[in-house]
This record gives C-alpha cells, sequence and structure tokens, in this order.
C-alpha cells in the first residue's frame, strides 16, 4: 500500500487545510475542515481532460469541506500534471477533429473513455485506502463528479455509500450497462442544453440505474452552467447519507 | 372585490394560525405564521379531484407557514366541499372508464381539465385580491402545485414571482402551448414512475417553458412518493425568490 506524501500545505481563511499529496505517481489534493472528529471523505473525481487546478473544482471542493467534509481528488492517467502518451494525444486529436466536423464520436469516445476509467479505479482505490489512513478522515465515503467512474467505483467498492453524478451524456457502453447495478443513494446533475452531453442518454442513465433513491436536477444552460445552488444541493444530499 | 370571511380559526403548536374562509362561495384554508413583518404569500393549488383538507397537502401547507410564508388554498369548483354537477359526475364516471378499460383519455381529460382551468383562474385571482388585502399577507407572491392552473395563472397575473409545478404529465393542450409564455423562475417536480402522468409529456413541458431559470427535480417512485426532502427544497427556491 501507498501513504499519502504531502508535498504543501496551505491553510485558507475559513480554517480548511488544502494539502498537495503524492501516492506513488498520481499527484492529488485533499481539503480537509477545521473538525475535532474524523470528517466523512467525498471522492471528487473531475472529468477527463480538466487539471485538478481547475478553478471551479477548487472551489467547489472548499464550499464542500467548509461543511465539514475531507474532499479529495487525484488526477487520471494523461490528466492535469501527469504526462501523456502519443497515444493519448493521438486519441485526443481525433476526438477534436471529429466534433469540430460534426461526426459520430461515440468510437473514439468509447476507445478513450473506457480505458481512462478501467485504469482509473486500481488508483481511486488505492487513494481511498490511504485516505482512510489518516486520523482526521474517518467516512462514511461519498463521491462526485465524473459519471463513468463513479458508475464503476459504485459498482466495485462497497466503501462507497452515496454519489453525485454529473453529466451522464457520454459514457462508456460497459458503465451504461452496470449502472443497473449501482444500488447506493444516487444525485444526478444534468445540464438541460450541455453541448457535450447528449441529453436522452443522459436521461437514460437516470431511468437505468439500479438505485431505489435516485434524484435527478436539471437545470437550464450549458456544461459550465450548473447554478450555484445545485452545490448547496448536493451538500444536503451528502448530508442526509454521510452524516450520523 | 368579494373580502375574505373566516368561519373557524386553529392556533397549531408551533405559532401557526390556520383559519378556513369563505369568498363568496368558494371555501379555502388560510395558514398564517407567527411574524412581526407581513408574510410573502403562496397559492397552494390542489389537483383536480383532490379536497383542500386532504392530509399530505395540509401537512405541505403547515411546514410552509412554518418557514414564514403565509400559504392558502381554495377549493375548484366540483372539488372538495363545493357542488359537483350532473355533468361534472358524467365526465369523471367517463374518465374512470376510459383508464380502467386502458383506452386513451386525451380526450374526456381535456373536455374535463380544460375547462375546470379557465373556471378556476378568475376565482384564485379574487382570492389573491382579498388575501393581499389582509395585513398579515404582504407579498410577493408565490405559486405551488397544480401545473395546468399554475402555467395559466403565471401567464395572466403578473403578481406571481415564482412558481414550483407538481406532475406535469396531463396539461390540457392550451396550457402546453402557452408554457412557452411562462418566464418566472420555476421549480418542476416529478414523480418518475408517475402512474397518471406520462414521464415523456412531463419532460417535454419542462421543456417548452420560456423561463431562464427552470429546475427539474426527479425522484424514483409513484405520484404520492414524492420524498420528504423534496419540501424543503421547494421552500428553499421559494426563500431565494419571494424573501428579500
Amino acid at each position: 500500500m501507498h501513504f499519502t506524501h504531502f508535498t504543501s500545505e496551505q491553510r485558507l481563511d475559513d480554517g480548511i487545510v488544502e494539502r498537495e499529496f503524492t501516492l506513488g505517481e498520481i499527484p492529488g489534493t485533499l481539503w480537509t475542515p477545521e473538525s475535532a472528529a474524523p470528517a466523512p471523505l467525498i471522492l471528487m473525481a473531475h472529468n477527463n481532460g480538466l487539471p485538478k487546478a481547475e478553478p471551479r473544482l477548487v472551489a467547489r471542493a472548499r464550499l464542500t469541506a467548509a461543511r465539514g467534509y475531507a474532499v479529495a481528488t487525484i488526477d487520471a492517467a494523461g490528466c492535469g500534471e501527469r504526462p501523456r502518451s502519443a497515444a493519448d494525444e493521438q486519441v485526443r486529436a481525433d476526438l477534436r477533429r471529429a466534433m469540430q466536423a460534426g461526426e459520430p464520436v461515440d468510437e473514439i469516445f468509447e476507445s478513450m473513455i473506457g480505458p481512462l476509467v478501467e485504469g482509473a479505479v486500481p488508483e481511486w482505490r488505492a487513494a481511498l485506502d490511504a485516505l482512510l489512513a489518516l486520523p482526521e478522515i474517518g467516512g462514511p465515503v461519498g463521491y462526485s463528479g465524473w459519471t463513468a467512474l463513479g458508475i464503476r467505483l459504485a459498482v466495485t467498492e462497497p466503501r462507497i455509500e452515496a454519489a453525485g453524478f454529473f453529466a451522464g451524456g457520454y459514457v462508456p457502453l460497459a458503465q451504461r450497462e452496470e449502472a443497473r447495478q449501482v444500488t447506493i443513494p444516487l444525485l444526478m446533475l444534468l445540464q438541460w442544453d450541455d453541448e457535450g452531453n447528449p441529453r436522452q442518454r443522459a436521461l437514460d442513465l437516470f431511468d437505468t440505474f439500479g438505485a431505489k433513491e435516485k434524484t435527478l436536477h436539471a437545470n437550464l444552460g450549458g456544461h459550465t452552467g450548473t447554478p450555484r445552488f445545485e452545490l448547496d444541493d448536493a451538500n444536503r444530499f451528502y448530508d442526509r447519507h454521510l452524516k450520523p
């Protein structure tokens, strides 16, 4: 087992500690709240392509930590600070070209995201082991963000007790199928006019989930237009399931 | 103008006053919170067929009043305590028979709900006039409940500033069309497996609304299965739009 190796620490105004860490070769960030008791943990996975330092993600993590959660994120292979292979670069270039040309992207997408999800799962499970070994983190554990990875983790990792998913339009076929095995409580967030995530597929995915408690929140607007109040709603969802 | 004529008063544990009133021949109930300042008002319209004394509606009204809102409801013609004509009884019997036989109900539904909505609008506007004349009610005004009536009111009554709609599967054609003229902030609540409200129609209706701020909340389960936390969510929606 790898342990989190902290490389920097910043104390924020509201008592939150923001620490960069590495776990083997994987870079991550951990936000912990000012709290006497070990905090519940939220794994905040960002979608392929975004770095973990993306300001919207950082703002979201800080606000969630301010509510009493430890929040952790790591970069996926080829994302953020992690090196990309020539093959990574090629498939990304293919995807951009196909999207610009208005061609179908399903096949390229599948060949890119399918392996990315498969590769990310053991990394997130290793991160979970390492984070739960820290005295300031107690559990229970929730998940937030990248839908495809969240489905895979929810099916393979019993320590995750509730999940918030965002933008479920493009999800690899394997995860669309195993969505019916996801039985933990879910909150799915959908931007009604998300350019990159076909609405009907997201609605079909919501329908597929096997969870008895599943809630869909949809708002007008594009991918980055999620209203601020949805962050509060998500935190209340976690409060219901992760706080005693 | 008619004035509210109070016929009974009950003081509840949490300082809320629950009063029955009549407005001409229309029976209504008004819940007002313990408050020094005039309260904002929510018109809570229940769907055709339910009496205003229905326990789920009353519970909802009391909790909303406990949050600082005046809440008012009236019975629609032929509903609750109000007399039904022979024609009313006939169309309801036709509807029940068609539903049990699994026949299409659109035409019967249209002939029943269309006129009911048209008739209810002037009654709710009269109620609004009378309620806003009370010193304990100040405004602004929100709407909650029956989708078809809410669309018609949102289009014709500029004093309504935010609306929460429930179960938009069966809505008369006229209101499905004028939905694009509804521009106030909306929260639409959808039960994913609502027996009596086709899901796709509700989603289409959400898509049609002309509002720039519109949010859809969908939960697993049938018509009466709305989770308790949705009431809190609705109240936070009203707080954002009706409280300074």
